[in-house]
């Protein structure tokens, strides 16, 4: 029996919860608030929302809206000077995954200094971050209560992941009624993240009793409330229970890690600056079918959470219905099966399983990795 | 949908994670640690274990064992005169919920000041507290991870209910070689504390989908370990998942609240000064038949997690599995049916169920409580 750690923000969840942020920066310590968003999320009124409640609290802010989908290194060093130079003591972020790791990295320059690339990999942070509070607006990254941020190193193109303890915002808050802004295909793109946290933190070499009670949750919320969710921006009761496997996903990968799918999709979105949610659901059933033998009695565990019947079946007839689950998902949701269009060719493969080798996602996926093994599921793909 | 919040502490669990103490408090910031811990758990060795890790840190600190079990408001007030006396800045509790609820108001009367009596009742704290860590030494109480602390007020023979954010300690550092040096008894009374949390919050008013799905697990847990737990001190296996069982029930309970249980529970042990844990256990059958119209629902995901076959019956026979399960549990594990031993008798009923009533654990119960329905159960258990 290993030493587990287990680290969450306060998390406060429900529709309209968004007007706890000016208390919840309030009771930080936070005088003036640099507030990280995007055009679009602006542009649907979620960032005006949450500053109109900063300013009912006293607290003055600067809002920042110029991350961009896959957050850019130049994009951090930008910010943190605008967070400086405006003298803020606090960060807020208000977006998806994109904007949370942004404000997430901004913070760490803010007390730490220097450029993001010096804190790629694991522990590497020193001094501690100003308050951090999240809003995510899509039901996919869990940023807002993990250790992660993912950053894209423009010169080498490839995503740095950043992990640390220090990288857990004080506070998350979560407002299903955030998740009506988002379009169809970013719904099931973001939805088929939570499900790959799940999954790739329930076979986890880093798994405990605790995060996996949270990754099989997880699962059954999106085995039932995804395809619904994806039907309509209006179904609040799937947005609920989408933002709660969203939520249940992240506090189980953040302290049990992540595998193969998202090294390899880190690589493609560094790469090619494709949806991130889509490189990975593209991935994921190829990945389950390789990890298979690592460890087939979880297989069967998901495979119940996904609904499936298991009763009668062989071990391995049983595991491969978890496979066949997601693989039905994928299809019902019109994900492609491949990443041809973003313009993945042949001859990017062997950086990119390099790449994918050393990334600190796949320390903990369960079956050992070769190069020829990445690449012979990146040929898959293309 | 309203909002919930959930809050937990930073959690180390682990064989061996004592050795993490030092270092825990270090980087909290401490210099020198109030190490709060009763005779018991100090002849046991547990104390110093946690003490030499402090040293080989760096940190000086200030040992004082004068805890009992139901701690009282006069303890409170020696402890923290000590505290403040040998300049401490930090607090750490090694022992059972005793010791750890004592650890927490000490700590809370350490910058709030005053007397614990003015912060009865919910969200009194106005001053933050100094840097908590907490070791459990029974997988009870689930207090090294909760809201709550519990003072008996020896003037009014009434437990008081703390229950405040501020409460919630730093780190819980959870190591399950500390249970094998537990009696018999005191494991199965602890247990049944374990599984009171798991059920009372699971059906709590309070509950959200977050804490039911620990809440469930928690069940799982006790319904396969408490039996094996209790028989063997040295069944590692057992101790181990009791440990986890007590984990995810605390922080169950300590975001969803608990309910009539421990709300006739706390006045029996502030009157009698007998173990909580027996007392509940006593209590828990006849709350939950009260309790079964209004979730009957949630009686049959709980005879579920038991291990109860409930296919093909109608609703109401699977939910009253739920009830038996947890008296044939009551059965194997010796425990008393009446409180009589501990001096109950029926002229304390009317003052009890008043004071029952009153308990901040009531607001949460399923179904409204007269005091005619307490008084109906006490005489029940006389």
């Amino acid at each position: 029996m290993h030493i587990s750690k287990f680290v969450t923000p306060e998390i406060i969840f429900g529709n309209n919860s968004i007007n706890q942020v000016g208390e919840s920066l309030r009771r930080l310590g936070a005088k003036k608030v640099f507030v990280v968003s995007d055009h679009e999320i602006f542009n649907f009124g979620w960032t005006e929302e949450a500053i109109y409640y900063l300013r009912q609290n006293g607290l003055s802010h600067f809002n920042w809206n110029e991350v961009t989908s896959n957050p850019k290194d130049y994009e951090i060093h930008e910010g943190v000077k605008k967070y400086l130079h405006n003298d803020c003591d606090a960060v807020l972020g208000v977006g998806g995954g994109s904007v949370i790791d942004a404000a997430k990295s901004i913070a760490l320059l803010g007390t730490n200094g220097g450029t993001i690339h010096q804190y790629e990999g694991v522990d590497k942070i020193t001094v501690p971050l100003p308050p951090m509070v999240m809003i995510p607006t899509t039901a996919g990254s869990g940023s807002e209560v993990s250790q992660f941020s993912i950053i894209v190193d423009t010169k080498r193109s490839v995503k740095m992941t950043i992990i640390s303890k220090s990288l857990v915002p004080d506070i998350a808050i979560i407002d299903p009624r955030t998740l009506t802004t988002m379009d169809h295909r970013l719904t099931a793109y973001t939805g088929m993240d939570v499900l790959t946290h799940a999954i790739e933190s329930y076979i986890s070499l880093a798994a405990t009793p605790l995060t996996q009670v949270l990754s099989l949750q997880a699962i059954r919320l999106v085995a039932k409330f995804l395809r619904p969710s994806t039907a309509s921006k209006y179904n609040m009761a799937a947005k609920e229970s989408m933002a709660m496997a969203s939520l249940q996903a992240g506090l189980a990968f953040s302290n049990a890690i992540l595998g193969a799918a998202h090294a390899i999709s880190h690589q493609l979105g560094g790469l090619l600056d494709c949806p991130h949610g889509e490189v990975t659901a593209i991935l994921l059933p190829h990945v389950m079918q390789f990890n298979l033998i690592a460890c087939p009695e979880k297989y069967i565990d998901m495979a119940e959470a996904f609904g499936e019947k298991t009763f009668g079946l062989s071990e391995m007839e049983a595991s491969r219905l978890a496979i066949q689950a997601v693989q039905d998902l994928v299809t019902d949701l019109g994900i492609p099966a491949t990443v041809s269009k973003h313009g993945l060719q042949d001859d990017h493969i062997p950086a990119l399983s390099q790449n994918a080798l050393n990334d600190a996602c796949m320390i903990t996926n369960p079956r050992d990795m070769t190069l020829e093994d990445i690449a012979s599921i990146l040929k898959q793909i293309v």
